[in-house]
């Protein structure tokens, strides 16, 4: 075994370094994982930037990263569905208590999760990592590492998706096209979606969205009154979208996505914005347009891993730049000037590939 | 059949008439009733006292009146399930159109839909009136005409409480006390709600609320945080409840509402309150705690019969206030006052029983 | 207005007849269609072969023929939705009452539902056909009349896979690849199933469903055992699928439909066999394994027309023989015989197109 | 720390003995219990009388019993939320991996679970006894030891309620007043069903069931067709009741449901009898009557003592027959005959209280 775990570590807000941690030996329920490739979050580097997300903050160094896959290297004693060698896709959420919502399976909303690069629970962004063997999922021989590792985006979108009710020949408005939006953007046409209309600032992100199958791509800007980009949508779909997935947290793109919304439809917040919104809450409660959130995800995997297997979505181009495990830092650069869609970095040295 | 139809009508903001119109003729769909009982609702005194509920403006003369109750008089060519001398409820929203809503079960959704006593659409607040026969409902014998005039607030609650999934054991949170936070409480004891805590401004209103089986009252002030009392119904209960109903339309209540909702659960709006609203959206969604709207209800009165039948539940105590028609200014006066809970208006001449 | 319509009559068991009726005219809500494209059902067939289907029996000479598109002539006095000229798909069944199932959203349940060809109401196998213009659809330009008319069988399909749950990355196995199968297998794919498996007697069949997108054919015989069956579809699988779509009405594919199916996962009842079947009803609930039947469809021509508009789902290839309506005689023995799919009638003789 | 464990314990088919086994220790997550009251159930009696239920036979000796509440005596090293002293109601199935069953928030479904008293696991029917501290619920102190152990029969009650939707105003048939048919009707009630009846061959069992709250009952023949009884039960209720919960597992039982629910209703299998059942499934498919099973219960003790704090529920007058431990085998004995509703077993010498 290396004795050497390269580990991308943020000691404090600004102050990211890479350096050497001891390789952990797994319990009787862990695997001991060598990295293969973790994509790069927009959380991670706003914990690289502000040092912290909301209620979570950092107070002692935590290691970055939660977008995973890697292989087996070691299995615990209780472990029995896995063995060395096999190729693994990690979920990074791991319930610590048999609460009521472990119980009734939403064990995301559990208090006491642990999670990857969330405070004070350090990530994978590293060279060897242990983690509960339940929460590792094998990949088929044809699925690669950075699939596995982009199920964690495309779980976001996969929840988003079903909370919405997204089914065949709903019709989507997709506020915002970076890599969440797109994701649910994928979903979307997976699970049957006739027509998505997308919305970005951004005219280059809107052109990967046509690429992904979007069917309408709305450029706005700032300072466009959300009534008239609401009217805007449904003039494009030619009646107003059944669901709607906000991905920005942007409060004038949230106040869109009600006015936006059909009577009777669903509108899903993904992006995270201010602690406040001003928002036409009477607007959507007098045409019973739901407003749900998603935190995370839950149950994703093993579908994901079928969706991928099976070619029902690909999510290949959404991977524009890789980078050794060594170039971490120009990696969260490159994220941070929100160049591309997802930065991969590449944890085995014996193999760079996707 | 009398010749002279007296009827409550609104002319403009503030002027309200008792006069006389003739007797309508029952199309083949419909039954012309003789109206018993009509309850006096907040949205009544509201045209009066402005014109206007939102975009719904008094531009004629509108008979108001929607929560009713009345006894068949003659029924349309086309109606074969009642027949004269049936004593019936009457659902105000009779769908105009078989559109999408209506198609899917949520005819209260649809756009054109006719309601009584909302602009242009008269109600039944008089003597005479013809309605949809498909939307009027036989009464049982030992159910009273005012228990049938009560199916229509009851409906708010019989909506909001499916809608917020009330089921056997939840805990639920009432925000007001008014006559909708009160059928909330009666509906949500009455599916097997373990625990209710009510809110209200008023202690009268909250002793009323305990009567009719809140488990707990809460007297809040308008100065009161919105964190701070979300804080006092979860120690009340000893967790936070799994549902909230609110019933006030006032914004620091919506945010009650939602600090004060477990994670995963559920927030139904019910109360009607400023268009823009500024709530603690973020805090909603990485719970995943659902925001749900109520417009009125579809699809309520068979089972409302069915629950009065068996006793299930007890909406009498709900009136305080009788007055015959000829005096419907004073009752609508009573209602303005805020003085007692529901205050009913007796239309028939020669029974003015509950 | 043409004096003559051609039209598909059968007039006892065994004893159909081509002959001119009049041309009707439209009621206040209905639309006058000149007919274009009907495919022809098993339905059709045994009633030609029986005379009845289980308690709807032919007691006086009916047109037949319920798959069908046509463009409008005429419209009556209410309609505004539709005006001469536009294409439409025709959903056959048109409830006649609002009773509690219209009102549920549920109106396939509608025990008084009119329903074309189905005794005694009549079908639209013919030159000239009024019908309510809220259950006729405008198909967009760049989807066909037969595209219009496969819409029928198609919702079968969709309201199976609805009733069944199928979602992004469900497993989902078919039993039978006739028309009813095969439809169910393209939606079940428009839906996300990542993995399919179909069976059925004749490979011929099976060769088609594999270019429709099964990802597993199964060829069966009437003497393998249920749990032989069950068993053999698991290990394709890799592991018991989701769900299960039932499209033989064969009581032995019942059982291995049941044995097949994975805990908590659900049952599709849409074949229809025999009055009694003996079943292993005690595997199913102690898995908690549901059994869910379909009778036809409700709400899916919107969203049909939405699939075949944006190519989500491709039906063409289910139109394997087409015959003018002169010679539907020969058309209904070729669907008699098992010939092919879907056979398609010409009613229209100026355009015989697709 | 006592030194005696007196246990019940099947040898074989028809051996059971009174022994002492030795006080376990509590593992980390576990606690140790002193054993308070224990219902006798008909599964313990089965394996009496059977040696085996399907599957599960009995290899090696096997402690009974799993309807049970004690109180702590100690407390692994990991468990927080209970301490020495606490009351408790005791979940007897724990899972034992978290497989996508568990994930998903239907645990009973995990193949692996562990189960009281179900071969080769150990009840509970003992002084002493060790149990998953997850699964061991703290009750109130006004709910006593007996109402505690009566969630056991109560959950699976609760569950058939949950999966047949059951709701305010549903009208219910419950076939079979057995132990397990009267919890169902306490919970219906509970969850605001309107109108209840219920079956059973014996008159004694449908008049405690009267005492319960059931609206009709209705005494039945083994030789009574099950049409005939079905339109029974709808002309006692006016119409065909929205939901059916079979308890009783026999055959004509069965198709009583199926013919006896309304279109668009749920029959809930929950009565277990032969491998093969002959039933109408036809007649359940074409009118949509979903058939879903039950398997023991999840996700309902903290709920169930939320009903049982608040008084919603009553299930005191179900135990009928009171032994002290040591009487065991004339416990069982009065159980096998079918006195009375629920035996209870007292296991704590010094107090036999409910
Ligand atoms: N709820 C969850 O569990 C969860 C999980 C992951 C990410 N998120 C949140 O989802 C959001 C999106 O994540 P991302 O990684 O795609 O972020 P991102 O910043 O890369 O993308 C956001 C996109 O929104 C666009 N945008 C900004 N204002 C807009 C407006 N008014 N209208 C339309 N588009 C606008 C931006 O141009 C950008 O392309 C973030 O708020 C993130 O915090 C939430
Ligand atoms: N969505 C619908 O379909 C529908 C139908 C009927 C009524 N409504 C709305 O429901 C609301 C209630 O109707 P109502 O007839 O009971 O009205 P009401 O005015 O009689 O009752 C409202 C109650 O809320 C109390 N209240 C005010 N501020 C409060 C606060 N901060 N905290 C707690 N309680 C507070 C008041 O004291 C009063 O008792 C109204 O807004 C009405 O417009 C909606
Ligand atoms: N529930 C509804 O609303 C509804 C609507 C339409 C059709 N249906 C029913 O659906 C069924 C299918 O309709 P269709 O038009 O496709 O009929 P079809 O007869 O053309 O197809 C049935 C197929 O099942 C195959 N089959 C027979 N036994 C089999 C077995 N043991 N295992 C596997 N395959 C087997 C046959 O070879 C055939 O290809 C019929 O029973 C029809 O009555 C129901
Ligand atoms: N699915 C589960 O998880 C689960 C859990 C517990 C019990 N059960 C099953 O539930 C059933 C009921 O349990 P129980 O403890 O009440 O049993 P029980 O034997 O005490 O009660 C069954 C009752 O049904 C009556 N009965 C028999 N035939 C009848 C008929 N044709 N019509 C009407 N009533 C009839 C009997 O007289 C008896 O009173 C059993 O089959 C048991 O195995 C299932
Ligand atoms: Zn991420
Ligand atoms: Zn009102
Ligand atoms: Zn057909
Ligand atoms: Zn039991």
């Amino acid at each position: 075994m290396a004795q050497e775990n390269l580990s991308v570590v943020l000691h404090s807000q600004g102050d990211l370094r890479l350096e050497n941690r001891p390789v952990p030996e797994p319990g009787p329920n862990e695997v001991l994982l060598q990295m293969h490739s973790v994509g790069i979050c927009g959380s991670d580097v706003h914990y690289w930037q502000h040092g912290r997300i909301g209620d979570f903050v950092l107070k002692k160094p935590m290691v970055l990263g939660h977008e995973a896959a890697g292989r087996v290297l070691k299995v615990g004693s209780a472990v029995k569905h896995l063995k060395s060698g096999d190729r693994v896709a990690i979920e990074p959420g791991v319930p610590r208590e048999m609460d009521e919502f472990f119980k009734n399976g939403r064990y995301n909303l559990s208090p006491s999760i642990f999670f990857c690069a969330t405070p004070p629970d350090d990530g994978n962004l590293c060279r060897y990592y242990t983690h509960n063997a339940n929460f590792c999922y094998k990949l088929p021989d044809h699925v690669t590492f950075e699939e596995g590792a982009l199920i964690e985006p495309l779980s976001v979108g996969i929840h988003a998706c079903r909370r919405a009710g997204v089914n065949l020949g709903s019709t989507v408005f997709i506020c915002g096209a970076g890599p969440i939006g797109l994701v649910c953007l994928v979903v979307a046409k997976a699970m049957g979606a006739s027509q998505v209309v997308i919305t970005d600032l951004s005219a280059e992100r809107l052109k990967v969205a046509r690429e992904l199958g979007a069917d309408f791509q709305l450029t706005v800007k700032r300072t466009d009154g959300a009534q008239q980009l609401a009217k805007r949508v449904e003039n494009m779909l030619g009646a107003q979208p059944q669901v709607t997935i906000e991905c920005t947290g942007v409060e004038s793109s949230i106040q869109t996505a009600i006015y936006g919304t059909r009577s009777g439809g669903v509108v899903v917040l993904v992006g995270l914005g201010a602690e406040m919104a001003t928002v036409p809450l009477i607007n959507a409660a007098v045409r019973e347009v739901d407003i749900r959130g998603v935190f995370r995800y839950c149950n994703t995997w093993p579908m994901a891993i079928a969706m991928l297997a099976s070619g029902q979505v690909n999510v290949r181009p959404l991977v524009t730049h890789r980078f050794p495990l060594e170039q971490a830092v120009a990696a969260f650069e490159t994220t941070r000037q929100g160049l591309g869609i997802k930065v991969m970095l590449k944890c085995d040295k014996d193999d760079q590939n996707p």
